[in-house]
């Protein structure tokens, strides 16, 4: 176990040590401890050597923030200039903010930066500043269509965020059946996978993740889960301008620049009476409604990343010693533990 | 089989006959009419005894449009007045067409409208003009969460329709692992329902039609499918200033007014060389990848139903003869066949 606040001192410091400003460094090393806290470690300091190799290589320039056009008053075009994700992200959304109190919606459509990592992140974020927020971005074809045997989509999340009385909305899901993260996770462990979950490289359905690892991942809810996957994958290259599944690279290697996009749009709700409280007294409807195991009440989407993030700050995060011992192998005189 | 022209000319009348204004009427018949075209009889010529109904009782206003306030340059709040869903939401999108120009992004929230039929209508009325659309709908509560058993989310589809160089990509799904529409008509066939999509008014799973009918349908893909479903709801809700599902009526009844929401966002893809064709190619090559099963190749969403429509212009609509026999008895001179 690492305590949380070390974690980020220690990542942050990598950052720093190759260049990264410390505003930046403590943004990027933000989002990986959120991701570990939330128990998504596929999406936390896993990760961050990776995004140092890239930085030593000039494929993530850790000092950009992204160049600026707005094409209308409330589509902001972002050249993200190999920035960080985190940066390039929040950058985007500070710059939107004034516009939405004239706009009361807008969309930025960021191409040439690199992984944005949880895609919560943004959507709590948005929510913590009282607007409705909605992320889109796109990956490496790793998805198989509904019918369909080889990987032609991305696993292309989104997240939504809507402000209420309590703690906000955060949805946050990618449109695969389950990530690659897990298929790897599996053929670490050597535990099969789930039927239905992957196909192997010749198309045929499997359940070595060995052999998954070189196929594909089925899309979530059969035909709708695809559709979704393949309607969000053609909203984020034809507003960002950013390249389909098929030719992105840059989020799984340390050799080819991100050409993956990502999407925000941010509206604003508005202030009418008994808004929040109502979607607030709504949710716990929900949760107190009858469950299906009586020991298992109905959850919200959100609730169980809240309650591990309480958890993990108390009681530290779990990183495998593999990883720990990568960490204090890329450099920084930090302790980790 | 009775021809579409027929079929058109029919329904208007029989709109225009209670005082619906003639392009009024048009424009709510082709709704209904394409949702058969396309082989969604359950968002076709079904719904227009209660549509009717409903003027009769001036639960619907058919030559309402709504009042639109624009609440910031980019966000239209419309009070439906009572309109026909169709015409409220065409009136919102070719209101929204100009300040598209200017913002690049726009949405309309519309509440106190009748229901708004088959969402794939508005998403291609978007691609048409060139621009992307989004479009989502809630309902009464028929839907349980994932974990649960009581119905307390809408259907809540969502529609998106995005231009290409051929065809436009058009999705149009409910959030609910089937339609209430497909358990009536199980229950009325006496046929039992798959393992999973429903359970009874006791929570118990269960595949009889007639007890599904006053229980609950499961939502698709599980919990991802179930998330999306819930924040579709709180959108609409926090956004157009409706319901939420347990409070909603109005759209399956001829009694109560329509209190549910809509939403409308349309963004200008721009005019990026290549955007379109590249959207195209990508989808033939989809279309064009392996498929797990040799004789059925890969689709893309819409390829379906385009088909559906193009076969059903040429052979005519299958109406069931209770169906008809209630259309003749609504009143009118027209004949159907």
């Amino acid at each position: 176990m690492i305590m949380e606040a070390r974690a980020r001192q220690c990542a942050a410091r990598l950052l720093e040590d190759r260049g990264t400003p410390p505003d930046a460094a403590c943004l990027q090393a933000d989002v990986l401890i959120e991701a570990e806290l939330r128990g998504l470690p596929s999406h936390g300091l896993l990760r961050l050597p990776r995004l140092l190799a890239r930085i030593d290589k000039g494929l993530a320039v850790p000092a950009a923030v992204g160049l600026h056009h707005w094409r209308t008053t409330a589509v902001l075009e972002v050249d993200g200039q190999r920035a960080l994700g985190p940066i390039a992200m929040m950058a985007a959304l500070e710059a939107m903010m004034p516009r939405l109190q004239v706009a009361g919606i807008a969309l930025a459509a960021i191409r040439n930066a690199n992984h944005i990592g949880m895609l919560a992140y943004y959507a709590e974020q948005a929510a913590a500043r009282g607007v409705i927020g909605i992320v889109l971005s796109t990956s490496e074809a790793l998805v198989h269509p509904y019918g369909g045997t080889q990987a032609m989509l991305g696993t292309n999340p989104i997240a939504i965020g809507i402000p209420t009385a309590d703690e906000p909305f955060v949805l946050d899901l990618a449109t695969s059946l389950v990530s690659m993260g897990k298929i790897h996770s599996h053929a670490l462990r050597g535990e099969p996978l789930s039927d239905g979950w992957a196909v192997d490289s010749s198309g045929r359905p499997t359940t070595d993740a060995l052999a998954a690892k070189h196929g594909a991942i089925a899309p979530f809810g059969q035909a709708k889960g695809y559709g979704l996957g393949l309607a969000f994958e053609l909203l984020v290259a034809a507003l960002a301008g950013s390249d389909l599944a098929p030719a992105i690279r840059g989020t799984l290697d340390a050799s080819e620049p991100a050409n993956k996009g990502d999407l925000l749009i941010l509206i604003d709700p508005g202030t009418r009476d008994g808004l929040a409280a109502g979607l607030t007294e709504y949710l716990n409807a929900i949760r107190a409604s009858r469950p299906l195991h009586p020991d298992r009440p109905v959850a919200v989407p959100g609730d169980g990343a809240r309650h591990r993030r309480i958890a993990a700050l108390r009681d530290g995060i779990d990183i495998p010693a593999a990883l720990l011992d990568e960490l204090q192998r890329v450099g920084g005189d930090c302790k980790w533990t």
